[in-house]
């Protein structure tokens, strides 16, 4: 027998686990099971600390519904999420695309269509704003016939899920570019809000004294047919949390500022943004990676 | 704004992280998202791969119960229990004591009490044994009136809390040392037993081709006033997984095996371990721990 201590503990656990048919399951585990060890050394986690983390764990599930993912929060909330967008976007991301950034769980199949500046803000009321552009892929030219789709809290912060009977779509909606790829979406200018805090996880922010907030951004999908669907978001610049997100979603290519009389604009009367998204030719075997895709599981996007 | 990327989003949680207040919580932390993230870019987790573990850990939290701790059993198939237990153990046991063990989820306060080479098997019938010896201190004296408290399976590897209705008590009891230190309890052999293989882990230990047994073993605590408690087990050696314990609890030092015509055993005629338990005299601020001390969780030990 192989005597256990705090040194050769993690490899008799791995050399247990070698018996895993399944290489890459194999692989990760052996990976987890080295890095967690590692960090309870480094720690020197004392068994109460173990038993306080035993029990967070199981009220962060136990706090998960059909319409509240706990999980993908603390995921969200240590950064987790983000880093696996970024190592997704740095895999699958060709040419000159535009970053891509969380989806967040409050994507909705089957938005309402819109034509060329039309608002998709139908029942929520606040000051408007209008985000035009245009669609272009990696020689700059124009993609016509592309899918802008876009979804966002109101000027209340609150998504139409959150705002509304859930059968109830607002404040999102799908734009098709031009023959030059120009898209434009008519919306209100979107608030930043604060991750659920009633939760496990909003305990731990607090005892951290975090803020909790996310800064004001409006989702984009953009979607073409040949081409690698990105999913991504526009963070307001003058949001005062523009640089302390609580889930790390902002991205200094991906923020923007409003603007008066801004050229080009379909009403230059309203604060505009122009931004051109890039999209790349798909190629085989793309990964695209929706990260917190289930609309039915709701956290801090 | 700091740029995002896989290399700098680490530093950027963790500073966002270091308004904690609580210094032992912001050092814990910051080692977790550390050790999390490395992780996640030495596998280069994907996606799909990131939305599979939150599924996992959602149904692990949500298979716990009153009477089943799923989290502690995944804490105690991938080694972390028993490393923690390791560092414990190390930080705190001085002189010659006995090596620690798991306390396991079945431990149960005010277990009946015995006289010395009386069965604590009052209802569970099997083969008999007898485990005898002394409590010793740090120079090798008995220990007198010290309290030696043990418990096990049944010979079918079941124990009192699964095996009859919950307020039974059987397989467990509480011995008092004589004036020379000897105890004597006697037993029936127990049987080794799988962990739940029902739930999630369950089935994490199937597809990495893991039997899932823990070896028979005899749990024993031993307490004396000014001593510092010892909870540990015995690991009987013709168990044919002494080797690869599901949970990792089996030490070299705490093996042993039964043998015929013992000398000094109680009883001769049964098969007896002898096993002298030595403690040390408590010091100031020790922090003994009780790794997966509640008795309503029910894990794998």
């Amino acid at each position: 027998m192989a005597d256990l201590n705090e040194e050769t503990l993690t490899d008799a656990v791995i050399a247990q686990m070698a018996s895993t048919p399944d290489p890459r399951m194999r692989e990760v585990m052996e990976s987890l099971v080295r890095h967690l060890h590692a960090f309870a050394r480094d720690v020197r986690l004392t068994p109460q600390e173990w038993l306080g983390a035993i029990d967070f764990l199981t009220r962060v599930g136990q706090a998960c519904t059909p319409y509240r993912q706990e999980f993908i929060l603390l995921s969200d909330t240590i950064g987790l999420s983000r880093l696996v967008n970024l190592m997704d976007d740095k895999a699958n991301r060709t040419g000159e695309a535009t970053e891509a950034s969380l989806l967040g769980p409050f994507y909705r199949e089957n938005a309402p269509e819109f034509g060329h500046a039309e608002s998709m803000a139908t029942r929520a009321k606040g000051p408007e704003m209008i985000l035009f552009g245009r669609i272009l892929d990696d020689e700059g030219r124009g993609v016509p016939n592309a899918v802008v789709e876009a979804w966002q809290t109101d000027a209340d912060g609150a998504y139409d899920l959150q705002a509304n009977d859930p059968e109830v779509m607002d404040m999102r909606g799908r734009y098709h570019t031009d023959a030059d790829g120009h898209y434009a979406v008519r919306t209100l200018i979107p608030l930043g809000y604060s991750i659920p805090m009633d939760g496990p996880v909003g305990a731990m922010v607090r005892q951290q004294e975090r803020h909790g907030m996310r800064p004001a951004h409006i989702h984009v999908l953009v979607a073409a047919d040949g081409y690698r669907e990105l999913v991504t978001a526009l963070y307001l610049g003058h949001d005062a949390n523009i640089d302390t997100d609580t889930v790390f979603g902002v991205s200094e290519s991906l923020v923007v500022n409003l603007r008066e009389n801004l050229p080009g604009s379909p009403v230059p009367s309203l604060p505009s943004v122009r931004y051109d998204f890039r999209i790349s030719k798909r190629a085989a075997g793309d990964t695209t990676g929706r990260v917190g895709a289930d609309p039915s599981k709701i956290a801090a996007e």
